[in-house]
């Protein structure tokens, strides 16, 4: 790693990649060119395209595999002429991704919800519940074990040598086996200043890795990610009035366009129209209830349809 | 602090906090009502609105003082009738916040092409480099050495504490000093899935709180912030097709609607066109420097006309 990387604190990476750099010499590799996503590196056309390498360097972690190959497990297509959507009668995998730092909040009272009412349902859920466990947001060198280019960091460049070469840190992992595994992503969070907390933003940035999550040419209906669904189930301070066409904040689904259409959709994923508690400081304790009522007839609804 | 806090990692302000416990018993203070930029409250409606408190404990740090009271430097009104724009004769304060984690990307050339013309000017710029200076964006009980309600973490409540008996963890008042004497804040950032990284929208969280930045009542036209300027000068690896109305992306206005609209507008800043270096990673050397002198000039006449 060169001398000019910037300082930042200690990663749960840190002391794996100290280690294997003990017993395997690293080897630089050519950087790829970025796409959409990421990136923006000022030499990156001096460089020519890198494929996708075999494995040479195996550990008690397995590769995540980009999702839509074989071996991954996808939801079965819809019954074309079937008039009304089938019920489902095997278990679905759901994973819920949670940013509120207060256990007792409304959006960890709607996260629970989630949980109850898709386990009482019968499918299996998955928590990862970002303030709970630590989640450390910053993407960046500690993202990785490997190490394409120690002099200058480029994202993808980083994220396609790990992707190859099961070079993810552990949390990233752990989240990627999640997603992988996962027919239905639901994130609950509120909003603050216009978007999710940092700490989730920072799951898209870290886990959602190029050669991973997406590669060159794979996106919105050829994403990689094709075949799962998700839903945004979050809470506002605003009324419907602020988040309404015209008024201060505009509609909800335009504030939400970042999270939606850049990540969840890009990635190939069907989006299902958020659920959005409104207003939850400002109303009480009746209408929450009926909220979080809503949001149970809401999912079950989602689920049985899947 | 109640054992039912969600576990975190240590922060700056712990130690400070854990010695000023020993110190000064701490009180108890009722929760206040959110408003709309954040929070989410189960029992909000349950309490009462609690009114500034005179500051009672005072330590080295001083005080954030809102913006826009006296004491704090806010710009010049524009003289009215005058067709030309003034020439700016004094200096002005920039505050420029950068977040990408390698110094020698394009973002980061952008970013020392604003320290290099505005300094040469004479203006004087502060640069508040958030990967370089280990910033943590995880907004949480780590922005405080007080604490309003050791039970229940509400963001609002102990933010307005905190702004009451200066109470910030020492990288937030840093950071709020900062702002505090910037006349045009410069954001430096690629986009990632469609927003800035994690580390910037914690900047957002956490920086801006309530009590500092904008108070219940104050927005927008009346925002505390009125006075100041913000431009987002910043690199995507998308060409400009793709965030053209009706294609992939959609125009940037609509991706940057969450930062400049309901973040900074919603403060009460002047928010300029954003500068945007499309497709940074997939131009020549001499389109990117073509690109540094545009944004070398754009901002020369920012800085001109203020």
């Amino acid at each position: 790693m060169g001398s000019d990387r910037p300082r930042r604190r200690p990663r749960p990476g840190d002391r794996l990649c100290r280690l294997r750099a003990g017993r395997v010499p690293r080897r630089r590799h050519r950087r790829r060119r970025s796409c959409d996503a990421h990136g923006d590196p000022r030499r990156g056309s001096r460089r020519t395209a890198q494929g996708r390498r075999p494995s040479s360097r195996r550990s008690a972690h397995s590769i995540p595999r980009p999702m839509g190959l074989p071996g991954v497990r996808m939801r079965a297509p819809r019954r074309p002429g079937s008039a009304d959507p089938p019920r489902r009668k095997t278990a679905m995998n759901l994973l819920v991704v949670h940013a509120h730092p207060e256990p007792r909040s409304f959006t960890a009272a709607l996260k629970d919800t989630t949980v109850a009412t898709a386990g009482a349902a019968g499918h299996v859920v998955a928590v990862s519940d970002l303030y709970a466990e630590g989640f450390d947001p910053v993407g960046g060198r500690g993202d990785f074990t490997t190490v394409a280019d120690p002099e200058r960091f480029h994202y993808q460049s980083e994220q396609a040598l790990a992707a190859a070469e099961n070079g993810f840190a552990p949390e990233i992992l752990r989240e990627q086996r999640r997603l992988a595994a996962a027919d239905l992503l639901v994130l609950h969070f509120p909003i603050w200043w216009g978007a999710p907390p940092a700490i989730l933003k920072g799951w898209f940035d870290r886990v959602l890795a190029f050669g991973f999550a997406y590669r060159d040419g794979t996106r919105f209906e050829s994403g990689l990610l094709a075949g799962k669904t998700a839903v945004c189930a979050l809470t506002t301070g605003g009324t419907p009035k602020r988040f309404s066409e015209g008024d201060a904040y505009g509609p909800i689904e335009k504030v939400l366009w970042p999270v939606q259409r850049l990540a969840l959709e890009y990635l190939g994923m069907k989006v299902l129209d958020p659920f959005v508690a409104y207003a939850a400081p400002r109303v009480d304790d009746g209408a929450r209830a009926a909220m979080l009522a809503a949001w149970a007839q809401r999912l079950s609804d989602i689920v049985a349809a899947a």
